[in-house]
């Protein structure tokens, strides 16, 4: 409830009109709930504007408008608090659907168009710029993607960030309007000379407070946005959204085989309503299972056991990643996550040690079993502080060693039967790794 | 360096006097040079201000001055800058001292005396506070502990946070003087006015400021802090700073068992110099040891091995308590030591195992050996975590579980030559507060 007490500041969207451009997906709704893997445009808005502390907001409706009320309710199940501004001339330009806000906003307010999709760390940082005097901040990107549709963007000329120029013709321009706004209620006044003056645009209002130098520019940098207003550009988010499903620190297992698995799993997944965590915990339960798999020791159970790791690794990138397409992260989930990987680990190794033990009787094993379970342990244990300090040093170029390569060997090494020299392998290399991150580390921290 | 660049306040530290009342151990050196744990006054000063970002220094330097240089050279040994001032009228009052400095300021700066040592904290946030058109901020205490000598100190009457009076014979006082200020150029032309009419001390200038009403309070809260001028001050000084090494986070055996012994031994250990991660690695070789003691498996290497684990246990306290003590903090010094406990506890449950095997020859003790060591593991994993947020949300009142209760029940166990049993113990009590966290935490973070 804090973040409400001290994030006053509101949002207006804008979600009136029907999208021309996609009148095949907009016969029986309105644009804003056009679904984007598991949730409308309009969700995406206002969980992204959530995540950057925004917590009320004013959405002008017109175009079935009831359909995006019955929808969004009064945003209780967002944990954000929503109202409705009806729009009933939704066919004129979106500068009158702003207008019909002006006896709502009295104070500096954050404008979102709701077929505009955004990283929240781009609001996280509007927010904190200081309007002064000015009427207007528009988000602007200098350097568009090649899957920005130029031809429909809205252009703007920015010098010393102000903006001297705005319009989707305009020749001379050197970025793009990415449709995210910081207000003042300037802009209503704005507003009411530019359709006085026959332009219902909400660029003619920005175009007037231009004019008069009272509208900055604020540059994005390389954040994330798009504008969807065709098919094609819905089908291009959903791939920019899964492509940037790919973490950093992802290992090259998890690169070339996990994650094309897992995010498709995910794409199928996000559009029905199963929580990140029992994800989590379906992964945990295939481990256990190929753990116990394992511990029966014949050839077929062991091969089967190295399978099913592997599948359990697999799908256990489907829980971040679903909860990252749907606003669901949480630190619970994450830690759940890892405490529950390091339990389901070490069960495979212990599987795999038993299953032997139970055909060779060679005691060998326990000590190839404690040095796999120790250096695995000790891998996602020194993990966190590895990367975290070394993301800020400089890139990985070494084979990164984390639970997708473990659980990729353990599964070819089932398979070709070789138990003992997997947990060999395992010992060796995990327990390397540990090593050397204690002895690099040591220059680098103090 | 970047800490240098941004950090730009300098330092005033006044060691020119000789202390009279600490006589016996000032005969042939100067006040600010009698040790205390293993650093001498005047370090502790500097240790404390650079941990609050302090960099540059100048000393004021008067009896036995030389040794004084000699001792700290020009600060590159603690990777900050020196300059000296000298005083050669250091039988003068301190207000003196400090106008010596008067060529070398010109801007606002930090004044400390270099017998009263204090935590980093309060020059942390008195950094903060905005001088505006004050002369200087002292930092005061409103509420001194027993251990402060009420008659010898400096007292200051305070309102609204302006000093209103201060003097070492005030009647009518509601604050001691700590002897920490924040003073800017304002303050050497108070101390000129004030030797002029004939009061030598600083606290003479700071009543000429209190006067204009340009002299502030600032309240350093509980943090620690003490004045040292007689023999039993710096012996309460050296029990106060042993005291603090006792963590709210320690377990019982860790309050009643461990940390007694540990501190004593550091006591000792702070006047050689040792590095705090060298008695990280003699407590990992004595674990290692124990280990191989236990794997033997003959009663008497076992009961041994588990003296030999309670003996590391205890001494792997000393190594942070040696570097609190004398500064020598470091993030890869507390990495270390977690990532070295990890190996050895697992070092230590496999050779119980083993032992046990070699003369048992009974598979459950790998099963026990497995619970063991993933319940131990875990306990440590979550805990960070756990502690983290339970610091905020609320005192922790079950009995913590930590590695000092493992090693103690290890040692218990392998005197009473119960192998199994202790491993079962171990197995259950780790994996049950395992599972209890991930329950408890569910609800608290999100």
């Amino acid at each position: 409830m804090n973040s409400i007490l001290l994030n006053k500041m509101k949002a207006l969207i804008i979600a009136a009109g029907r999208g021309k451009r996609l009148k095949e997906l907009t016969k029986d709704k309105p644009k804003a709930l056009i679904n984007l893997l598991g949730l409308s445009l309009i969700e995406r808005i206002i969980l992204a504007a959530k995540k950057a502390g925004i917590n009320e907001f004013f959405i002008v409706v017109g175009y079935l408008g009831e359909k995006i009320k019955a929808k969004l309710g009064n945003g209780e199940k967002y944990a954000v608090r929503i109202e409705y501004i009806e729009n009933d001339e939704w066919t004129k330009g979106n500068g009158v659907s702003v207008l019909k806000a002006k006896e709502f906003l009295k104070e500096n307010f954050i404008l979102l168009m709701s077929d505009h999709i955004f990283e929240a760390e781009i609001l996280k940082k509007l927010k904190e710029v200081k309007l002064e005097d000015y009427g207007c901040v528009l988000c602007v990107d200098r350097n568009p993607k090649s899957y920005i549709d130029l031809e429909d963007a809205t252009k703007v000329k920015v010098e010393k960030d102000k903006i001297i120029a705005i319009g989707k013709d305009l020749k001379d321009y050197n970025a793009i309007d990415c449709g995210i706004f910081l207000c003042s209620p300037l802009i209503f006044e704005a507003l009411e000379e530019s359709i006085k003056a026959g332009d219902e645009s909400l660029s003619g209002g920005v175009r007037i407070l231009a004019k008069r130098e009272k509208a900055l520019a604020f540059d994005i940098g390389d954040s994330f946005w798009i504008d969807l207003d065709t098919k094609e550009s819905c089908r291009k988010a959903e791939e920019l959204l899964i492509k940037k499903l790919i973490k950093p620190t992802d290992g090259p297992v998890a690169r070339l085989i996990n994650r094309p698995i897992s995010t498709r799993l995910s794409k199928l997944l996000v559009n029905i309503n199963v929580k990140p965590n029992f994800i989590t915990l379906i992964s945990f339960f295939l481990a256990v299972f190929s753990a116990f798999l394992f511990s029966l020791g014949n050839y077929l159970s062991t091969a089967l056991g190295g399978i099913l790791a592997q599948i359990a690794s697999i799908i256990d990138g489907c829980d971040g990643e679903i909860a990252r397409l749907k606003f669901q992260e949480s630190s619970y989930g994450a830690w759940l996550d890892s405490c529950l990987d390091r339990y389901a680990d070490a069960l495979i190794i212990f599987g795999m040690s038993y299953g032997y033990w139970l055909l060779n009787a060679d005691v060998i094993v326990w000590f190839l079993c404690f040095a796999a379970m120790i250096g695995s342990f000790m891998n996602s244990y020194t993990a966190d502080k590895y990367d975290t300090i070394f993301k800020t040093v400089k890139p990985k170029k070494w084979l990164r060693l984390g639970r997708d390569v473990r659980m990729f060997l353990i599964m070819l090494g089932s398979i070709l039967n070789q138990i003992l020299l997997t947990l060999f392998v395992l010992g060796v290399i995990t327990n390397l790794e540990s090593i050397r991150r204690l002895i690099v580390l040591r220059k680098k921290i103090s």
